[in-house]
């Protein structure tokens, strides 16, 4: 945790002791009454913390410093995997730094995933929030499951596809893909809005692969070897950010 | 498992039924007598499997059909890391591709780490096992846990180094760092023998970066955003790997 995050307004009130928040800054960062520590509110500034008593509960003032950068203008299509995966793709893609995160039904995907607690729990939160306090970031991506790839799709490439619209389109794909995704994502410099498609473990159905041509999206690779799917998540990503460097 | 890993030898004698391998073989691949299955040696060749009986006890035959290419020339060396970190790494480090992974002592590495069992038990060759079966590649890289950076960098720099030596030497730091990875790299087609080296969980110490930086490597960062050790290794190694294509 390289930063303690809070919601908007869960400062009003003491932070309980057992809270995992409240042990870090006790135990890991070991903060006694007027020591400071950096903290953030969720879509909100950075700033810093003080202690201010500390027993069953904890009291905090924050003193907010400075908003955080706009996340990357990049989303990620990702077809709906086992929970386990899905956590810790949360987590790691929103470290990375992207814009939106689509869970959705593709043609191999099971669909018994969308019923997980993961999604039904609000659990999924907790791991973008990790995912968030490891950069230093308070900004969270927008996370969806409902959708399908087709309705997805046609939300990205719609009418009322606002912000979400246009820019550069990429699917990964181990078996079809016609460039290395590091040259389809052009040298330095290229930045812009980015969706990026993953399928789920068992990758993309011939009607997924046709839904995603149809909707100007170019199959790519990212080699020889095989990744598992959140590791194709992070190299991806890691293509990506490069470009705006 | 996108390949069934044997040791060389071990298809001389049957297969318990007990064994993942045939967990695999049978429930996940649903393979009956006479089918057949993609497999390898550890080390040696890709091939087919074909099972000739099932039972308490499997037998299988194998024939050899082509070597995989070499590994890509690359070392890393990684601050000895929590033992999950180092799982995950092994695992995920051997998947994309990697010649050699010396995990090493520095200033702020925990040294409790290196009497995990991880360590003693050989627990660590399970999960670099079933990195290369995730690439479908038979090839594992050279795994050691005993040097400290020290060392390590005299044997990558001293007379003895061979195949190890020279080639472009890179640090991740989130600190000290003079240019984004990416750059340091150089553009496509810059391959070569690579050297890249990442703190432990805490960071490098400034006793490490002067050893590093007396050792000719670049101290090189991945962006603003604090990444967890085993997400800057994929994502490192996810740039290096790019500038095959």
């Amino acid at each position: 945790m390289n930063l303690v995050l809070f919601e908007a307004g869960e400062l009003d009130a003491p932070l309980p002791a057992a809270d995992p928040r409240a042990q870090h800054i006790l135990k890991v960062l070991r903060r006694a009454p007027g020591d400071s520590f950096v903290a953030g509110i969720v879509d909100g500034p950075l700033g810093q913390a003080t202690l201010l008593e500390a027993g069953e509960m904890l009291r905090l003032a924050f003193s907010p410093t400075r908003e955080p950068p706009p996340l990357p203008p990049i989303t990620l299509l990702v077809g709906l995997p086992r929970p386990q995966t899905a956590r810790d793709l949360l987590r790691d893609a929103t470290t990375l730094g992207v814009e939106c995160i689509q869970f959705v039904a593709t043609e191999r995907a099971d669909p018994n995933y969308a019923a997980s607690t993961l999604w039904s729990s609000g659990e999924w939160r907790r791991h973008v929030i990790a995912g968030a306090a490891q950069a230093c970031d308070t900004r969270l991506p927008r996370v969806s499951w409902t959708h399908t790839l087709a309705s997805a799709l046609a939300e990205c490439a719609g009418p009322r596809a606002g912000a979400g619209g246009g820019g550069m389109r990429l699917a990964l794909d181990n078996y079809e893909a016609s460039a290395p995704l590091s040259r389809a994502l052009g040298g330095a410099g290229s930045s812009g809005r980015l969706v990026l498609a993953f399928g789920p473990e068992r990758g993309w159905g011939a009607a997924d692969r046709a839904a995603l041509r149809a909707a100007g999206f170019a199959l790519c690779s990212l080699g020889e070897r095989v990744l598992r799917l959140e590791t194709a998540v992070t190299a991806a990503l890691a293509l990506a950010r490069a470009r705006e460097e």
